[in-house]
């Protein structure tokens, strides 16, 4: 990965953790305390929120029944089942309306405005927490199935009115070294002053990198598929999953009550 | 705050930078370059993103005719006129839907499923360049706005199908050192296992450092209003702009693509 960044890590005194950090998904059986975790979600509550509302909750999974089952809601992939906890980050106006119902206050949050608002902050705090637990030594891995199974993660946790589980983070000490997977390049992302016209040509140019990257040129031919795009939208990501995962998000967010005028 | 944290940056090594970051609304005259842009949201790009997908474009916007209807969608709050570049970022799932069409795979991204997904995606990279940008010693500044007049700010910057803007960013040189804002207590938002029940006192003890915060205690009586609540509620956030907000969010992802079955 040295010649990639080679430019923007030369020019800058970004901290090289940046261009270096990657996921973990295998866990040593060390404990992360409950001290260790408190310290990194206060810091992490620094981070940029929304007029400060700190639209948010976290709830720590360690052990017993419980934890089984969230394991389970996210199919006992090996990253959740082997993490030392895993943490469910939820969009939360539940707090901020009671508080505001208490002062008499015209509190109107149901809506999906509002929803965006406390993702967001939600996402925010998700994202420093994990920078900060990396700092820390800790490895993180994003368990991306906390969407498949939002109503029944809410069920087991027990969430109120106007809380949405968003991300969840498995976390614990780490017991392997990965290689850096491939990113696009930064042009291909980041533009100046409005959206370009891209031309198919240009959209496969963009990609050509990901399709030759080795680890994912063997992909096609294991999942039976012409190309790694068919292996991301008919395999990995497919309508025959995100249709009714979609549906069922939209019910949760009706649900919990996030969807009225 | 030297208190409130002791504990936490006692027991930890975490860097204090992450105890005393503020946002920052008034800047400097000086230029924060293209260079260093490119090398922030590129060392970002190594920040997790679901199934590696990147689901997300961001745009520069510096300075000419263009800026000036940027800073409007932002109301022209002084964060925004003040700052060197304003970066729009935006959930973005046209680029890899016209990949997975030119591959022939059956892409299945239109849907709010989707849009959580790359909105997600989208808010980790916003976090990750605000974290890169604070400790290179630029100042930052969300702003919310950008919900308010996304459908006005999608045709600015020529937004195509399935791309939608998420967060923008108020980026410069930092011209205030302001005090840290008060946050709540860790424990108001740091669960073991469920979601507590909570009554109605534990929620006012929540919000009573709050509402007896030095900056926040003539916030009511400015606005004419009886308590910190009821300004929240009723003049910063209220129904009024809340709910036709809410409508116009939903009309633009119909709008985007991001409503279908």
């Amino acid at each position: 990965m040295g010649e990639i960044y080679q430019f923007a890590m030369k020019s800058t005194n970004i901290d090289p953790y940046f261009f270096q950090r990657r996921t973990i998904r295998k866990f040593s059986d060390e404990e992360v305390s409950r001290e260790t975790i408190r310290a990194i979600v206060e810091a992490a509550m620094r981070a940029p929120t929304c007029g400060n509302m700190q639209l948010y909750s976290v709830i720590v999974s360690r052990d017993g029944e419980l934890r089984e089952k969230i394991n389970a809601t996210h199919f006992n992939q090996p990253a959740s089942t082997g993490a030392n906890v895993i943490l469910t980050i939820c969009a939360d106006f539940n707090r901020f309306t009671r508080w505001c119902r208490l002062r008499n206050a015209d509190a109107a949050y149901g809506n999906l405005l509002s929803f965006e608002t406390a993702m967001t902050d939600a996402i925010i705090l998700a994202q420093q927490i994990t920078t900060i637990a990396e700092q820390e030594g800790l490895g993180c891995c994003w368990l991306g199935t906390v969407t498949y199974n939002a109503a029944e993660t809410a069920r087991l946790l027990k969430l109120p009115e106007l809380v949405v589980p968003v991300a969840s983070l498995a976390l614990g000490w780490p017991n392997e070294t990965p290689e850096l997977c491939e990113r696009l390049d930064v042009d291909a992302i980041l533009f100046e002053d409005t959206y370009p016209q891209q031309t198919d040509e240009e959209i496969l140019a963009i990609y050509k990198s990901k399709e030759e990257f080795p680890a994912n040129a063997g992909f096609a031919a294991e999942n039976g598929k012409e190309n790694l795009a068919q292996v991301f939208a008919e395999v990995r990501y497919p309508r025959s999953v995100n249709e009714p995962v979609s549906e069922a998000l939209a019910e949760l967010l009706r649900h919990q009550g996030f969807c009225g005028a």
